[in-house]
């Protein structure tokens, strides 16, 4: 099937790649419509690797993907051909001790997406568990749809800050993760998302959220900002989504 | 000063009373504007007392109150002659045990409005401490403010709660405390709240408020409602706001 | 093979029973050597049934054990022949959603022992998932491995309760539960547990597992206890394990 | 009044001090007994400064004290001349926003001993509110009172910490706070505690307050240490009281 593959380090191409899945009776088969690009996609185009996951085989990128069921295994009862659906891009063990315990996320055995050795979703269709595989609404769109896994950190993010209706958080960066960040905590009860970034277009955009203060940490101080908005307090929440050291010791 | 006065069980006057009140240094005075009528108003009037707390003499009614400031104590910088406020029904003592342990409504030595011996506000003015004076901001009325003091109850719940965003609350009754309570449970994060009441014009308004699914139980089953909304998995919090034993045993 | 069945409310014999078990690959096989007897077995005995659960065919009693691995499958890599073991009584779905939430012991479709129609384990073998079989350290015994399963729930109820290190707990029953919740409450950081019931033997034990204050609620009243233990300040916890309501309304 | 006080930086001396302390109606005067010597009695000597607090006048050092009662103020009915005590090195304000908040030890307008401009409690006697003053019981000599206000903050890590019963703790670094908080995560229900430092005979005494596994980084990888204290699966908590980011590297 035709499929974006990072060949190696630095060397991408649109091209046929042959992957084998077969359907299992509990799997549905997904032609594939809509797929983000995540800042490990470029991670690994750009160095090859990230920690211990390097790159030693041509291998399809993409995990943040929407497509339509083409096919289901003989046992799925949930979803039928012609869903729309979006997926967890990560499988885990569902008897290990992490899913055990409500944290399949951290399962060590999870087989993720676009994590070598396992091919990404920029392609053509992909078998996936008819247990990780959701049915949209009528209302969200598929482009939307592969937005819900970078959603999901975010919400993830929110359910452990503990929320009380009416904190004020501050998020720090407005890439995609800053992003869903900034919404999941306005759900969340926050009154108000102290956003901080370098860009000014991204921080425009977040500004039409909800009640959010963008602060062009390039020109502002955003320690004097959060002192300004919560009137000498200070924010009840710190979200840190920049991964930069200088960037997070600008607040604490 | 003009109060409406519980003179004992049954029987109310509008008259003038004498209340002696000296402003000290960090209290100031207000000219009540709004007050509302709660449960235990009435109910004092009815039966005359509340577990312990009995009628013994003529008292003032009414602690969800808001007005405007006319007089403050030398010490007071927080507020200013004519600013808009409401106020906290109960004075704790700020040194005590539940007050350090930040649970200063549970003081048992709190004194609370139109608590017998303490006089409530349904009265032209009153002398209360700064600290538990709130300044307006502009967007909120003197009506809506007397109604502060039900909504911290809701916000109170809650915040105990430990809502995560998208979870289904269920509301069990739809009176001040109900209807509170569905407004702060959406604000906190439910994605939907199942509010049920015998009345249904109170029903009619909360489902005005947002993602608010309004049982009648005279009419319907409150659990087959949970089971529909939910999909038969069932409600995450379940807030008991009816005071009313067969009510409650109509969702556990 | 051997067991003891309930052959219909009020009728119990101790005679072979055909079971027929495969070992599937990851399976166990567990030669059972102590079960306790719980509350809910004597129930099904006295009565037939518990809520929907009804013994309409002869049914094997028991589901706190322990026992000795005598056959593993195929891919069983965590128990070997010989291990002295205790195991889960309720089997999930993996893959329900309860379970992938973290709360599988909470799945609709879990299969449980001595649930009707599922059989218990008061009989001299059963096959079970490896998953749910967990292998004991030295220092447990078989009897006491076989107190396992209740002291999970009063494990669960400690840790539900968000103790902070230094509270104060009230258990209200001394059954097995109730002994239970008591040691956990201390493990779990409680700085005194006081314990009711009506039977002088079980608070006379339960006085020996640590800082514990027995009530015998026969001759002294339980709140009168708490405000003496608690300085007149109350209990931080509250533990209900007597399934009375009796019991519980002396406290709240 | 004879004082251990710190003339500027790098200078002590043991000289007569002028304080003036008048007792008022809510205050008690205190004997001092013992002082525990903090960190930041060492680093104000050695440097002069904490952050924004510059030591700009002769200041008696000392934060952590116990003591026994020799005068008390005239509504004071908690405590009486004679009385073994500890006290609270800061005083907050009671009616701050902190303090509402349940959480006066963040009070920005804290008075704080040994912080400069506030005389510490290396002297002979204090003046200090009853509020803030606690009555020992008879088991815990003055000595180890003076450890008590160390110990609060190891407390005040193990509640923020939501420890579940069984959870395994890291703690790095062995000093005061590590010694501290070590006994605290155990005594919340800790079953384990990983233990790290470089100084052998602090692990060794640490080694006997129970199940800790003392890690001596100079000699053995702490991350190596966790691993196979836990099997593989990693701490469930983690406590940084080294102060040291190299330290920190080790586990994280």
């Amino acid at each position: 099937m035709k499929a974006i593959v990072l060949e190696r380090k630095g060397e991408i191409s649109i091209r046929d790649i042959a992957i084998e899945e077969t359907l299992g009776p509990r799997d549905v088969r997904i032609a594939v419509r809509n797929v983000g690009i995540c800042g490990s996609d470029v991670h690994y185009v750009q160095h090859g690797f990230i920690g211990p996951f390097v790159v030693r085989e041509p291998m399809v990128l993409g995990h943040e993907a929407s497509g339509v069921i083409v096919e289901v295994g003989a046992e799925v009862a949930s979803l039928q051909v012609g869903d729309r659906v979006c997926m967890e891009p990560g499988i885990p063990d569902p008897t290990s001790k992490a899913s055990r315990l409500g944290m399949y996320n951290l399962d060590p055995a999870v087989r993720f997406w676009a994590t070598p050795p396992i091919h990404g979703v920029l392609r053509t269709s992909v078998v996936h568990p008819a247990d990780y595989t959701y049915k949209l609404p009528e209302s969200v769109s598929l482009p939307e749809a592969a937005m819900i896994e970078p959603l999901a950190v975010g919400m993830h993010a929110a359910n452990k800050a503990h929320i009380v209706p009416g904190d004020v958080a501050v998020v720090i960066g407005a890439g995609t993760i800053g992003m869903m960040t900034t919404l999941t905590a306005l759900a969340g009860g926050c009154s108000q998302v102290i956003l901080s970034d370098l860009i000014q277009p991204k921080l425009d955009l977040a500004a039409t959220f909800g009640p959010v203060t963008p602060v062009n940490v390039a020109e502002h101080d955003l320690a004097d900002a959060v002192r300004d908005v919560t009137g000498g307090w200070g924010a009840d929440i710190v979200f840190e989504a920049s991964g930069s050291e200088q960037a997070a010791a600008g607040v604490f």
